[in-house]
This record gives C-alpha cells, structure tokens and sequence, in this order.
C-alpha cells in the first residue's frame, strides 16, 4: 500500500453535513496519538528498513497532508508552522517539490516527537477553525475526506513498521499486553460456492472510495469456491513439516528464488525456540497460536501454499464477490489476502493531473492486489471493493492467505 | 520469455503425418546451425550479461532438449553423447537434475564449439533414425513438436544475444550486412475501432501452442481504439526532444526510479554521436531510421511514451482480437508488441506434473504480455494467440510499442 | 580506531596511589554524560550510518566494559543489572559471547535512555564501592585504567558519530554553539628540519600506553622536514578550485576509483550554497574558516593533496620524533593527521591470550595510521607515542594533514 | 600485482649489446605464443572475473606496450596497425587516453584470437627491424627492456586466469597433463637464524628491476628465524582438522568476516570429493599431495595459520636479508610468499612523470608484500629485490606462506 490512491467524489462530500465530517476527522486524528501512546520518542524515531517508515513520520507526514492540500489553499489566514517540514515530510509528491530520501526517514531526530505532537495540535486547531465555518468549499471537504482516509491508512502503518522494529529488538518488546487466544479450534475450512456470470465489480455511489476502485464496471466471473476461512497455522506448520519451504514445484521461479536467497524457512516473524515455533507479534513474542490464521506471509508463499493444497489463490473479483455476497468468515479484521490479481487499473480509469492524483496509477506495475482488511487496519476503514497491492516478495505487512477453486 | 511453456496436443500430433514432422524438425535444426554461421566459435562462447546466453548454449541446450525428453526415454539404443552434457546444458528443470548456474554459463570455453557441433550432429542422426521408423509413440512425437517450437524460441534468443554481445564491443561489429531501409515515408498512424463484447481468447484446436495459450476462454471486452502501425523512431526521438526521460508524471514509480538509477536518456542501443543518433543492431551502429519502429524499449518506456501521447497500451485481449480480424499493419515482424496485461494463467489453466510441464506456471508472476513477434522471430513461429512474456525493465529483446485507447 | 587496543601495565597502575584512579575514573564518567547532556533521546538512539554507534549504545557499552572486565570478576557481591545488556552492548569481544549486529545498534529503541542512564548509575555506585576498598586487586586496577582510556576513545567517537547524525538531517542542527573563529591569519607554513639516525620509538614507562604503542624499539629515521602548520581550508580550496578531485595523476588507484564512484569533490561534510562553501560541524552549517585547518578527508584526500603540493606525508616514527622535540604547532587539538605508514604491529609485539587482549592486533591490515589528536579528543587522552588508525577511505573523523618532505 | 611498475636504468642499457636485448626480447615474445599454445580460441576469450583477464587480452595487450612505448615514437615509418587496438588493450594508462572497462574484457570476441596473433606478428616484424639497426636510442632500449619484463609478468597472470577460468569449468578441463609429484616426504621445517642490525635493503647496479625496488637504502633488521622451507599441503590439512577457519581468534576482523561471507573452508580451488581432498591446477583436479607447498591462499589464511602455529609472517626485509644469504629451500620457484609488510615506497621514492612512470607509486595502499616467485613465474624473470603485491583477500595467485619468528 503506498499511499494515496485518491477518490474523485465531489457530489458525494456536498451530501454531508460539515458535522459529521468534522467529527470523524479529529476522531481520526485523535486516534493517530492515541496509537502512539505506547511508544516513547525513541520508539517513533527509527526506522526498521527502507520500506516502512517511524512512527513520528507517519505523524507528521498525515498532518502535512492537510497543511499542504487543505489549510494552505483554502483556510487564507492560516500560518505555516514550518517551512522546513514540508521538505522532511512529503512522501513522493513530485509536484509539490523535493523531499528527504526515504530510507533517511529514521535519520530525523530533529524535530523531535514533542515538536510533531506540538505541529498536530497547530494543524488541528487550524482544522477545527475552519471546518467550523459555516460553508467549505467542496474542493476542501474532498480534501479534508481523502485526509481521514490516508491517516487510516498510516494508522495501519504505524503498527505494522511499529512490529518490524520491534522484531529487530533482542529484547523483543511489546507494544501491548497479550490477551491469550479466543479461538478454541478450528474445522476443516467449508467450501462456498458462487456461480459465474457478468457481475459488477468496483465502486460507485455515495460513499469514499479511493480512484483505483473506480469504475465500477462488469466483469466475467466463472463458478467458483471460496474457503469460509483463512489458513491457519496448523495448516501452515504442516506445510512446513512436509517440506514445502524445500520443494521448488511448489514455487514460482522467482519465489523459489527468494526462498533460496533469503532462507526463507518459515513466516516472517516466525523463530524456533528448542523446537517450537515462537512468533513476534504486538504483544512480544508467543507460542504459535494453532487456530489463528497465519499471517506474514508473502505472495509467493501463499502461491505456493496453495499448489501445495492443491488449490489456488482467488482472484480479486471472485473475493469481491464473495464479499458482497458474504457468509464467509475472516474477510475482514483479520489479515489481508493475497489474490491472484496483478494491481492493474481498472478499464476506463484516468489518474487526474493535480498533485493529489499525480500518482493515483503510478503503482500499478508489478504488485499483488491484496483484499479485505487485518487486525490493524482502523475500523470502518475497509470495505469489499478496497484494494490493496504490495509486492510478491513483502512480508511485513498482515497478509495471509485464503484458498480458492475453480467449480467443477 | 524464460522458455519454454509447454503445449499439451497429443491429437494434434496424431493427425499429421511423421513426414511432415521430420521435415519441419531438420529444416529447423538446420537453421540454428545457419543463423549460428556468420559467428566465430568466440563470439558464440562469451555471454553478455546473465539475462543473455551465449550461442553455443543455445546451440547445445536445444540439443540436449531433445536428447533427455525425447531420445532417452523413447529410443532404445539411443547412446548418450557425454553425460557430463546434463550438468552443463539443462536451463531449469528441476526434476531433470542439478545445472550449471545461469551466469556462469560464458565460462564454458570446453567442451568447444566444435565438439557442440558434433553433439548436434550426433542427436540429430539419431533423430533421423528415430523419426524414420514406421511407428512413432504419440507422446514422443508431442515432444518433437516441442522441441521444434523450443529450438525456435532459442532461435530469437540466439540473435537478441548476439547484438546485446556485439553492443558491448567497441568495434561495433555487423553480425550481417547493413540493407538500406526501405521504409520511405509514415503517415500519422491510423486508428481502428473494434467493438466490444464476450470475445473468445486463447488457443484451441489442431496447431501447435504453448499451454500459456489455454484453455481457450471468454473474455469482456469493451469496445477500443488500435493504432494501426507501431510507434516509430521519429516519434520516439519528439518524446525524448520533449524531456521525456527527464518528466516523472509520463513515469510509474517503478520505472522511474529505474530511469535515475541507470540514466535512461533513450531506447537500449541508441549512442548520440556528436548531436546524432546512432542505434547499434545486427548490422552494426547505424543512423537511426526516423521512419522504423522504434525497438528496444522497455514497458516502462513503453507506458510512461503511452501517457505522453494521450493514449494507452493494449491489453493482450484487446490485441488477440485485432489480430484475428487483422488489417493492422506490424503485428508481426516488426517487434514483440507490450501490453497492459500482466502475464497470468487463464482461467482454468493448470500445469502438468512431468517435467516438461515443470514449469508452466512458474514464471507467471511480475512479467508483463507481449504480443505479436519481431523481425527476429522464426518464421512460421509466431500466432495470434502466442503469449510473450518479460519483466517490465527488460530491453535487450527487440520490443516496440503499438498504442491503444479507449473508444468513446 | 576500532577499540580498545589495550595496554599490559600492571606495575604501573600499582604505583599510583587508589584515589587518583577513583578521581579520574569518575571524572571521565560524569563526562560522558555531560557530553551526551545537549542531545535528546531520539538522537542518542539513532545510527548514522554502520560505522558510527548510537550515543545511547557507545554510554552503555563503557558501562558493560567496567560491569563485565572488573566488577564481575572481581567485586564478589555484584549484581548485574540486566542480563540482555551483555547481548546488546558488546562490541567485538568474541571470547566473551554472542552479540547485536554493529549495523543493527540503532535500531535498540529499548532499553530506553533513561534505562542506559539508570544502567550507569547501577554500575558507578558500584564502582565506588568497590575502588573505596583498601585494596584492589592490581589486575582490577589495571583493568579500570584500561576501562577509562576505552571511555574516552568512545568519547570521541559520540561527538563524531553525532556530526555523522546531524549531518544527514535536513534541519542542520547545531549541537553546541558557534564561537567566532579565532584564527585571524595564517602564513605559509614553515618547514622544521629533524636529522635522521636510530631513533627510540614507542612507549615505555610509567604512564598509560595501549599495547599498540608497544614494545618501544629503534627506528632508522633519515632526515625530514616537516610543516609547522596543517593544511587549511584555504590551501583545499585551491586545490579544489585548481581541479585536484578531477585529475588522476594526483590520486592513487583505489583512491581515484574512491572518488569517482562516489562523486567526491570536497571533504566529507562541505556543501555548496549558491557558490559559496560551507561546513556541517558541531556547531551546524557554517561558512568555511579558510584558516581553519582542513577537516574530514580520507587518507586518499590526503595523500592526493601531497602529491598536489610536491610534497609527502609524514610516516609515523618522523611525527613520533618531532612530536617528542615538540615546537610544531597542532600536534594535538586539531586533528587527526595522516602518515603514510600502514598499521602494523611493532617488532615484538604479542597479543595477550585473554578477552582483553583478545584483539590487540586483530586490526593490524588495511588500515592506515594517524597521529596526533583532535578537537573532540578528551583532554589527557592523547600523547606522541599513540597510534590512531582508520581504512583510507573513511573520512568521518576529525582527520587533517600535515605535510613532510625528505631532507635534501 | 597490478602491472607494471617500471624501473628508470638508462645506464644499464647502455652497457647491454643490442643483440643480447634483441635475443631476450624475441625469447620472451616466443614464449608468450607457446604458453597460449594449449588453448583454444574460446580459452582464449573469455574473463573468469573482473581481477582476470582473457589470455587473448594479455597477447594483445603486451604488444600495443611495445606499439604504444616502442615503435610509435622511436620507429618513424612504423604504421599503426590497428587505431582501434589503443582503446581495447590499453590497461591503466590515464595518459595514453581512455580504454575499455576492466571488467569488460571478456566482451571483446573481436578482434579474434587469429587477428591478436596477427597484430603480434605485425609488431613483431617492426620490433625486429628496429632492433636490427645499429644504433638505438638509449631510452627505446630501456623501453624494450621494460618490454620484456613487462610481457613476462602477464605471462604469468595468463597462466593464473587461465587456471581461474579453467576451475569454474564443471570439466575441470586441464591445461597440461599431470607429471606425479615429485616430492616424496617432508621433514619438519628446519630454522635458520639470521642475525641483525642495518642492512641494505632493495635494488642498486647493473641488472633490471622495477622501481619499486629502489632506491636501495639502509633497514635496521632484529634477529629473526626464517623457516627453511614453505608450509605443506599436510599442515594445513591440520590447521583445517583443528578448525581453523572456525576458530575467530586466530583470524584478523578484516579476513574473519571474509570467512564468514564467502564461507571459506579451504584454499581457493580445494574441493571435498567423498571426504577426500582435491585441488584445481593447471594439470585438472588432483588428490591434493600432503608434501606439496599449500597454495592460492590470503594473506588472511597466511596470517591466521601463522598465528595457529604460534610463528608468524616474516617482513619483506627479513626475506630479502634471507634471499641474498641463501641456504634456504622453495625461495623461487614454488609459490609467492606473503609478508606481514604493506606494499608502501621506500625511503626517497618518487614516481616520473611519463606515461610509463605514471603508477608507479599508483598502488602503494591497501595490498601486502609477496616476496619469491612461483611455479608459474618466468624463469630468470624474479630476483631477491623483486616485490609483488596484492590484496589480502586475494588467492587466485600462486601464494603460499613460509614462516618467521623473533629469534630469542
């Protein structure tokens, strides 16, 4: 996921109230501190590699996406609160000019993590004065909704880079208590199945949807089946005992390859203490939960855990099918699932020229359409049409895995 | 095109006379041996890059192809040439053995280029006898055809090989005489409509194909515009004149961060001689031909020049459905054609277990279609079903761009 | 310098008397905290770059030194103060187990800074406890000698390490004020004649020496001149300016590939601001002093810049020997100076067999030796006889040049 | 040994009758064309690595030295033969313009190996006509004598990259057949003892040598030991039966983390086969032979064995006092000897100006001293001034270790 992919719904903004969108947006933004409160400065200071990002930059990176889009366009009075931050905390917007390299993101001590709460609550003050007036232009409510919207998805970050740190850690910390699991066992996963057809696939209508969801168009879908539930990790330490990390039939040419280069022997996260699987998670490191779905996990491997079932992976439309249909367990909440969907744009779709949706299509080569949303991923965020993409090869995100068929 | 997919045609082969077989099988042989003439047993030796083999691999590898799947297991008396030859000339096939790594294989001096030469001889008097006699098992004549639409694959490659070897030497040298172009002049190109619909996709019935090719499927289409010439050189050098290479928002992220890091300022080959353009090829460097396709790009050139122009590149559906009505100028010939279209199994495509059919699946991950064929590719080879397939940065391959758009 | 190389002088530590061992030791100690006083815990957490430490870890690593070399042995009643510390904050010392990757120490965000000062606290009560006892063992003794040298040579290392850090921050901050240079002029440098003959080189005696230094021998010395002066940023600037990154005949050949891989055009730390040059130190960015000495440049730089001037670099027993004669001005203070003598162990010389000595000579290849002291030496720290030593390409250090000539 | 370093002895010259340099001249010209002689074209051609070169490069490359130095300024009617050759077959030469990239030599299958041979005999003519007049001009002569020296050095690099390219050959093709070993059992190394004091060190007088010999000058030697033969294949199986290259504290950090990178169990070109040991030559894999000097080891491993045997490394001085007492066997002729001496100038060194001089100081940083000569060195080409170089992680060369000690 590399954020924004941004959604293009003017008429939908203008259908509601300021109220709820002021409320939702400092509840959003509320949230963001109350995520980090756990961590101290030097927590949200590192950077555990290149790929993600520290906890302080996702908190002044979301702010100054709304100092940037929102408040220096369309709130006249408002004052910067420091020039030099729009240099350390851009992304990639090209447009709005050059930025610190991305793997120097953990190098900024300076400002310190007192120094970005102080510019959240100037951005937030800036926010609430003029989300109070009584008429906002529909440009800026657009702006203000993409904003909550790219600050879920950082939420969703914060954690994830959060648990890459601390992986690093031989202290192995945790970021919160561990509450023992809720699941008491697990049956065999039941088939569902869907018929085909030309079905509608995408979004449209009233609520935010970012562009890459867009337009909503028919699809051919052929009968297929869906697993009720993610692969767990029972079904994953089988696969492992029966060698499946060992066995190149299993792979892709380039996933073999990985597995070779790397040692990939086991789940990101995953490490054998005297013969029993331990892995890091939120909580520190714990025994492997049986039950639980495993997680952390590449496309590559869920490629190849799915030849070893014998099955496949789904392809997006047939998990978005699914979705809105239902009945299905574990679609939400739990990991995200790799499907066999390469990201590509949907037909008909045009990123717009401005910097917002300078990039809507500029990941749209070599990813992995992922669906669905995981335990991390702010409530209310996900929904059936969102699509997620990151490379075959990245594991430190929640991803896991559920099995599809073709119907007979 | 990391070869080779394999078809699975057994009634196809039945109903074609063993003559016929033989006959296109040493017409083939034949012209390896050909195309291979103009080379010094040094230029067939060293290899120019890991993604590249040298000659007298292929030479040998095709050779040992028929040698392991066909020979061995089919014909009784049939003598192996030298054993050590499996360790040297296997590509990737797994259950076939252990193999000579990929980069290493330009530091084969022995055996020599003679001794490959009469390897070749040895296969192919057994052949003769083997495809002489009256009954020949169908599974092995299936193999022969495979191996004959795999020694042409091999054939491309030799050739694309040889001119990435010959671009870096500093001679420049011509593999064949230059013949002057014979494209006078190009009109703008033409754009042809096509109408959408459920379109059938994929191979079926009695030629050859590649299991890529299957299983024959429907496919939504909607109604698209196709250029009906190939991007050329002139309008290529305009995009460069333009900053092309210098402007991020033509660019997927991915592609220009390749740009920056290797400093593409133009296709593969091209070398600015004070102020002009030269581009190496087999008949060494020359002027750049404004009226040619230009060649050797790769996708992400091919996309971010698409984006430049106001258009899109083809899906690979879209394509196969224009070439079957046909009318198009270039869609075969002149260059492998890049699509929009990641490279994926079809629906309902599954591999096969022994292993020729290893591999079919494998590469299906991170590469993108190309269609049509190139001035390089066998005659008789190409069809409009056959997928080709690289990696997005990949430009040693003769690669052009034929653009597309959406029809209103 | 990779630390410690360690001195074997236990009679000389029996000679001088408890409390003045006590006195220093605990005055080194307090410094290090008043020199990590100006940084906040996000910078003390932070890695530069793999051959810098984070501050946090060079506090808590002296701190392992004392607990592991002298209060675990030797003060029965200790009690340790985590377990996981000795995992974390050893360095090297592979007889005393398993430990953090050097390149992973700044991503140790727990222990907190606070903890690592705690830590401290933990180990300096301690400390005094036990250098209050009537008697110390004269190997204790030896070994807190050691404890407080190895403090200070990662004294140095904080402050050079936290330049590294700022550096690389956008921001520029500034770690202690500026101070006006104080330098008005400088004239040519003069040139001090030394004869040749046997000359006694090395330590012998009763102050401190680490082991390097040692057995003290003859040397052959043939006369010398040496400069009075080092090279300022003035005379760089010409060299700079007269094209000296640009012209090989000045460079040695592993330098000049240095220089063009890596696009060198000025010592380590200058940047160009609308034509003008300034310096990152630790004050922050600040115009040039052209009469300050030249700072941060590899052995490379260095040796160019001699050959540029017709002159050569001093070998270490000619600045040894007028260090002793004394009467040159920046001998210690200013920076490190290259000589042209590669680090090698003296005649003699024998590595001790425990995990002190473990690695006495363990670095005695590839690295070139500097003489002298710096602006960020502990005061007391350095004396003619010691040996600093780096690879010839680092240039993070406060490394300058002074020049030599043979004697006509 | 990075070539060539080039003496300055125009007196010499003077004093040798031409027909002697003629003869010699002619003598080593043969013998390069002989040494070739085993190998094909494609043996020829290729580059094992970027350290190697490809003998075809080394035929070609001795002679543009003597076009380049030689003929095209002292020969007047002296035609070019090819402009092209200047740009493939200079080495280093920043003077005489630009060149092919190192690593790119392999690339260069034209011009031919039949072309090489024709630009050696073209030259070869010209040398011989110019030769054959009566008078030469003293600094041609010195030229031609560098020359010589200089195409005798790369006749045994052609042997050593053959050697390199031949060992990644699955073939293990042998250059030359196998004579038995000779040497049928091994004493213990006997100690000589030499004693010390100042003693002249380099070269001075009549004959030949490179200028890194010189000038000659006084070194204050110690009393040392010197063993009276190189260390076996035997011991060294026991320094690896004993885990030696497992055990860190006889390792300098630099070569132990190389041990651990490249996983070195061995030499270079030892290969396990069933629990037994075989090693690579220019004879093809053979048994190891126990009584045979250990070869194609670091200064690492030379070091670390050292230091495993409680000896160590003798310095370039102490060999030298050695060479020219004698008494002492496998000085020449077996393999170069590392020293525990950096390659650095002597006292009053200083590089000319020319082209020919311009490196002669160039790799003077970073590599050891090896003093003798090997199996594979020139006969009459070493001598006891002679000082080769090479990194210490180097071991393609013929490098083995003869052992010192401090006498008592």
């Amino acid at each position: 996921m590399l954020l924004p992919e941004v959604g293009n719904a003017p008429s939908v903004v203008s259908s509601r109230p300021n109220e709820d969108l002021a409320r939702r947006l400092f509840t959003v933004r509320r949230h963001s501190q109350v995520l980090a409160g756990p961590l101290t400065a030097e927590d949200r200071c590192v950077q555990a590699m290149p790929d993600a990002s520290p906890t302080k930059w996702h908190l002044a990176h979301t702010t100054w996406f709304f100092e940037t889009f929102v408040l220096r366009p369309f709130a006249p009075d408002y004052r910067v609160f420091d020039d030099a931050y729009a240099y350390c905390f851009n992304s990639y917007y090209e447009q709005v000019g050059a930025r610190h390299p991305r793997p120097m993101r953990g190098m900024l001590t300076r400002p310190s993590s007192d120094e970005v709460t102080a510019y959240r609550g100037h951005v937030d003050v800036a926010l609430e004065r003029f989300v109070a007036s009584d008429v906002i232009d529909p440009e800026a409510a657009r702006r203000i909704e993409i904003g909550i919207q790219h600050e879920q998805q950082h939420q969703e970050l914060l954690l994830t880079d959060i648990l890459a740190l601390f992986a690093l850690n031989p202290l192995r910390p945790a970021y919160r208590p561990h509450s023992a699991s809720k699941i008491a066992s697990v049956d065999a996963p039941g088939w569902v199945a869907f018929k085909g057809g030309l079905q509608m696939i995408g979004h449209e209508g009233e609520g935010f949807a970012f562009d890459n969801e867009t337009p909503r168009h028919q699809a051919l879908i052929r009968p297929f089946l869906l697993a009720d539930r993610l692969v767990t990790n029972r079904e994953w330490l089988r696969f492992m005992a029966e060698g499946g990390y060992g066995e190149p039939k299993y792979w892709l040419a380039d996933g073999w390859a990985r597995v070779q280069q790397e040692g990939w022997k086991a789940p990101e996260y995953f490490e054998s203490r005297d013969g029993e699987w331990f892995v890091m998670g939120l909580s520190g490191a714990q025994r492997v939960d049986q039950n639980a779905p495993v997680t952390h996990v590449s496309y590559y491997e869920a490629d190849a855990y799915a030849r070893f079932a014998g099955k496949r992976l789904p392809s997006e439309f047939e998990w978005e099918v699914a979705a809105c249909v239902n009945g299905l367990r574990q679609m939400f909440g739990a990991c995200w699932q790799w499907t066999q969907s390469a990201y590509l744009p949907y037909p008909g779709f045009r990123a717009t020229d401005d910097a917002l949706g300078e990039y809507n299509g500029k990941f749209m080569v070599s990813q992995m359409v992922l669906r669905g949303g995981s335990c991390v991923t702010p409530d209310g965020h996900a929904r059936p049409t969102y699509r997620n993409f990151f490379y075959p090869w990245q594991r430190w995100q929640f991803t896991g895995v559920r099995l599809a068929d073709d119907a007979s």
